[in-house]
């Protein structure tokens, strides 16, 4: 992994830790289950590419920290919410998640409910409240992007279809629409964002987003494959759980071999949507080809 | 039930029907039970009482039906996904909803969270869009508000207190914060909005807040006596369940008669909460006398 690449994570990671553990309420009363459950969900580490790339982007046109990094820790309140819904019995039945017990398992299942919901709510909370930023229309887009991104067209679709793969074969085209919901929806936002709170133009938001779209795919194929032939150690969670739970990867439905190819054909696709940007973008490119070739 | 009421109440409950029907999603493809257990959640009927109040405070302020009916649908949304959220088998685990199978019941748990999730996201979807305002400003602050009464410390917070509530007896001061807080905060949230849409003073809005509040809590009174000894067949669910589960509630620690008069006593100051106001408020004020004297 590039050093610069390397360091940038890290500090967009400890930032985002951070601004979490600030605006997320503490522990007090009856509701400390609750405040308690939200923070186990949130703070819990992971790698934070979310909010990674919303500062990245953001950076690029030159926005302020406090406006992005408040852009980030919603998102990643959102993706954390789908984390903690994700694990529930009803769903993949988790009991582990970044190698902690998940927040079911440690909360029991309503408080793990409701932190998936209450997390979900904050996000709309930070991104509509002044300080994301000084123009009301520029939270009010972020909140339409986020809300669709997320929404019954947009992420939780991307689960509904993964779940309905659990029961039936799903073809590589239904696994590719799966994935680029339940994955892309949230890394294209994470970059249109940026774009948004930069004021950038049309074209360099859709191309941004094009980038997200095709790196989120290059993501969730490597995923699949870290799960087909990764080290445990490494990964923190058990490796096989989809060969053994007969889920449709892209491992399954086209072998090891032409999903790696896939994966490296979508990276060098996301590159050159980046074309019409200069050094600025070096973090982006660096990060498509991380997650290319991550081993956890 | 006064007529002019009556009547008000019935049109504005085939608005949001009408304009949910519209803004949700229709049945396609494999993400069909998501949709459908969607349209099961939000249009299977109720009283509507949010979303008349979101248009009846909006009324008095000369706001376009447009825009107060989509923050009324919006409403909406949030309180059908935490009906059955809250419906689910880790929290209430009840069958059936205004006699029909609860979600869960009807599509299964997995789909049943997502669809809340789906509807929580909805709402502020909706709230975002141009359409619902013309100022971005009031969109946001809108948005904030609602997030505000749903989240951590509201809403959702009244639902862990409920929980908590079965295994342990909840003094009065305690029932009367939980209520505040799960019935009160969407109630609140109703009146306040149509205030932020008509550009209300601020004293005009914090007595519209206080009215919802104080209505708000005798209206879950009045649900606490209703189980105790209302009629089934008007009902259109079981009662006494609450008894039967061992669940705190305004009756359980003061007892019925009690009960029946802090409910007029709220009523009664919910009404004083408007005295700033003209006959424009006398529609809040029959509302207020039904929700005291309602049977079911």
């Amino acid at each position: 992994m590039n050093l610069g690449l390397h360091r940038a994570m890290g500090e967009a990671a400890a930032q985002v830790k951070e601004a979490l553990d600030l605006l997320l309420p503490k522990a007090e009363g009856l509701e400390k289950p609750l405040f308690d459950a939200m923070r186990h969900g949130a703070l819990s580490g992971g790698k934070r590419l979310r909010p990674f790339l919303v500062l990245t982007t953001a950076d690029m046109f030159g926005v302020a920290r406090e406006c992005s990094l408040r852009t980030a820790a919603a998102l990643e309140c959102v993706h954390c919410f789908s984390l903690i819904h994700d694990d529930l019995p009803a769903m993949d039945n988790a009991e582990t998640r970044r190698g902690k017990p998940s927040v079911h398992k440690a909360f029991g299942e309503a408080t793990a409910i409701l932190a998936g919901d209450a997390l979900l709510t904050f996000a709309f909370e930070i991104l509509a409240h002044p300080d994301t930023h000084g123009d009301a229309a520029v939270r009010c887009r972020l909140i339409e992007k986020l809300a669709a991104a997320v929404g019954a067209r947009g992420m939780i679709a991307g689960q509904v279809l993964d779940l309905a793969g659990e029961n039936q074969t799903l073809d590589a085209a239904t696994l590719s629409r799966m994935e680029r919901l339940k994955t892309g929806q949230l890394i294209g936002f994470a970059c249109e964002a940026g774009a948004l709170l930069g004021h950038a133009s049309d074209t360099q938001r859709r191309d941004l987003r094009a980038f997200a779209g095709d790196m989120g795919l290059a993501f969730q194929i490597v995923d699949d494959l870290l799960d087909f032939e990764g080290n445990p150690e490494l990964m923190g969670k058990g490796v096989g759980q989809d060969a053994s739970s007969g889920k449709s990867t892209f491992v399954s439905t086209q072998g090891a071999e032409m999903a790696r190819k896939q994966a490296e054909m979508l990276t060098a696709q996301a590159i050159g949507h980046l074309r019409g940007f200069d050094a600025r973008a070096d973090l982006l490119r660096e990060t498509a080809r991380f997650v290319l070739e991550r081993k956890s």
